[in-house]
């Protein structure tokens, strides 16, 4: 465990230690919270469960009314409706957007679970339910946290809401959604609680995602499956073309072959480097994770940089001809194969397509037609580090959890971080009181109810730190500290 | 059309001149009689049509007998009956095994047909029927062949008949059978009529069939699908590595690129080399029907050669990963590719899987597992163009069309001519009188009247030559041709 930092021994203004002494004298109410919203199966990606998705917004929009929290809506999508609220206003003061999902992915597969999924089970420390830890838990967090603070004196900045139910389900809704209401979600940051903690103790900010850009490759040969005994021979198999164009997408060291590929690609800073170096990241037990022979990639970086500052090119799946049982002896119609990039900044995510989509054209025999779908290409994303919300985040995770959180990014991609970017003109920090190995998306998912309880004090001292009300100026030296300020609209 | 040749005027003696008028005055009843047989749906492939294969074996084995024919069996198997049949032995005669299906493909999609499959409709010259060309026309006329000559002096030669119910799903017994049954099958050659002709007029012997070497080859990586943000570029994608693997096995022409591939291969003699330059294939046709944007192949010989002379090595399906609609972004634990390898006479089946084996695991990384099943391994086979069962056939087919047989090869693989080869020890020679266009295993399936009255009186002409008594050897200039005898065992 890290040492304690100056963080740690900011001190509360009167404010924060009466909203602090409120959630620790009510943490069963919130623990009976807690379990009354993950006992709602509000799986927003099976159909059947359409009417619970819309309890478990309603619930969620009552428990923000009881919060003392303003201006509650339930916005009916074409899919699951979206909740907003906002804190009362404070002029002057900092604007963020909170930003969670009240849906859940799917129990299946039933029988692996030791305890029924939505019927949360509380024990050794943890409640155990589909969505405990993705996200209900994390977004009754914050509901809590803005609680403790407007019953105690205020909530001292202009909070925004944003709960959606298709998260689980391709956010379909939310970009449209958020582009529509760009005046009343309009903020300077954006806080997501929806990541896990670098490991248990150790809080994490993540400040950097990757983007996706994603296109399916098509190779066409004969205009049927042929038999491969009559015609085998004289014509071009379309899975072998495929397979050669694949092939070639990448050097035999993992690196992408694809010219212009790397084109804009920011490398991560020394300091960047020297950080990820030192976190307490276990290489040995990520191998065991993914089963894998050997861990392997791109020359010249490490593990975490290959996940979370370098672009890949990863085919999905592929499929050609008769794959079943049994045997046809064909020259297959076609093959496809589903091709994703994680792009990282500040690679321009159609011109990396269009590189990919030249290099294979370039390459297609005239044996075989080609065909190409473009599907989404969205931009990774990053944070500055110096960005106000990210030093007010650093403090409040000190302070609660004792030693210094780490400046992690992710590997993966979160569309609606990007449309914070592109509509709002938002930057997004990423908060998360999870574990990685809460078997969020598995079976027996759970959440540990000490981050549960400490990540909501977490939330008020983030708060008051973005509003300048922490202490912190007095601990660093008396300065007031204006800096997040300089960042209101 | 070809010009007529010195075969078309052999002289049938007395008893093939009977049995000739017998086939010709009794069209209507032998039409009759494959209505009949074509109206059962045995559908081999199909569970539900279990009692309906058995009532197809009863309806022949039921017709042998009528036609004259001794020791009519139907023998039960795991699967469905295998009907057996002889003529009255001929001592010093050659013995020619008949081989044929009774079994018929799937009628689907039913709606596809503009008549109902199991309800033959009789039109324009042609029976309209699932199975009528494909087999049990042919089946037929076999039967009426040695009726017609049994019922005007008698058959000249020792036949025995073997017509199985399984060929359309797999022949999986047949092998069995035949090893259990080689003292009753014992034959100097056999004879299939499953095959087309050349073209319609273009009578053909087929002479050669390739063999078929299967294996899958799978490339397993994670030990499950993985999240390809959060390990994508850490691990190696399986599909990149099978793409990799499967790219290597072609040169860009087209050649099999693994050493010892062509090892043994017998190239086709100048003398079939310019025999198939002359035939009347059209090579734009054959392209139109592919549907491929044009031919392809190894460099060095022609569209024919390639398919009926050639080996090949073609991937039949590939799977791996996501690859339906929408996206699953993962790295994918495993990706599987069935290959099979069409081979010809001199390749050793097993040593051509070994050679692509080791080709294969030489080749693949330490970053994945290579796991590789080898399936069925059958050779190609060629029966010598001297051999007297195809001396008989040119004549037969020549007097009874009118123009010279062709000597073809096909590219497909019947297993069930490996196993006469491998347990009878007897050469096989396909004489078929169905047309490319037939339809078989198609929806419209026909067979040409035309071609079953005459190809009917072919076989007559066939058994006729074969005991020499088709008049040929006085054609030829008087000396008794007893080259057939010297066959017997």
């Amino acid at each position: 465990m890290g040492g304690r930092t100056a963080g740690s021994a900011a001190v509360l203004g009167g404010l924060g230690m009466e909203a602090m002494d409120r959630l620790a004298s009510r943490r069963e109410a919130a623990l009976e919270d807690l379990v009354a919203f993950l006992a709602i199966p509000s799986v927003s990606s099976v159909p059947a469960h359409r009417e619970d998705v819309r309890r478990a917004a309603a619930w969620l929009a009552e428990r923000l009314e009881r919060a003392g929290l303003e201006g509650v809506r339930v916005h009916p999508t074409a899919g699951h409706p979206v909740v907003t609220a906002r804190s009362a206003p404070v002029p002057g003061a900092p604007t963020v957007l909170v930003y969670g999902h009240y849906d859940v992915q799917p129990a299946d597969p039933p029988d692996a679970w030791t305890h029924p999924p939505f019927s949360p089970r509380v024990a050794d420390g943890r409640v155990y339910a589909r969505g405990a830890s993705d996200d209900k838990g994390q977004v009754l967090m914050h509901v809590l946290a803005a609680e403790a603070l407007a019953a105690t004196g205020g909530i001292p900045l202009n909070l925004r809401f944003l709960f959606e139910g298709e998260e689980e389900s391709g956010s379909v809704h939310l970009h449209d959604f958020v582009a529509a209401h760009r005046e009343e979600l309009a903020a300077d940051a954006v806080v997501v609680s929806d990541t896990p903690m670098f490991a248990a103790g150790v809080p994490a900010i993540c400040y950097g995602l990757r983007g996706l850009a994603a296109l399916d490759v098509t190779v066409r040969g004969p205009a049927q499956d042929l038999h491969s005994g009559v015609f085998g021979g004289a014509v071009a198999n379309p899975v072998h073309e495929l397979a050669r164009l694949l092939a070639a997408l990448h050097d035999a060291d993992g690196r992408v072959a694809v010219p212009g590929f790397y084109d804009g690609v920011r490398e991560p800073t020394p300091a960047e480097r020297a950080e990820w170096a030192r976190l307490p990241f276990d290489e040995a037990e990520f191998l065991r994770t993914t089963g894998s022979p050997r861990l392997f990639g791109e020359p010249g970086y490490s593990t975490l940089e290959r996940v979370w500052a370098r672009p890949t090119l990863e085919v999905n799946g592929i499929a050609g001809g008769f794959a079943g049982d049994g045997r046809k002896t064909i020259v297959p119609a076609s093959a496809t194969a589903k091709i994703t990039c994680r792009l990282v900044p500040d690679q321009d995510p159609v011109a990396v397509v269009d590189a990919v989509v030249r290099f294979l054209e370039a390459r297609a025999p005239d044996t075989v037609r080609l065909e190409i779908v473009r599907h989404e290409a969205d931009p990774g994303v990053l944070t500055p580090l110096d960005h106000p919300v990210v030093a007010a985040a650093r403090r409040a995770l000190a302070a609660t959890f004792g030693r210094e959180p780490v400046n992690i990014r992710m590997g993966g991609s979160i569309p609606v971080v990007h449309t914070f970017q592109s509509v709002l003109g938002a930057p997004t920090v990423l908060v998360g009181f999870s574990l990685p190995d809460e078997r969020f998306h598995a079976p027996n998912e759970f959440f540990t109810l000490d981050n549960f309880y400490r990540g909501t004090e977490a939330l008020v001292r983030l708060w008051l730190a973005l509003a300048g009300r922490d202490g912190a100026g007095a601990a660093d030296g008396g300065a007031p500290r204006g800096g997040e300020k300089e960042h209101t609209p």
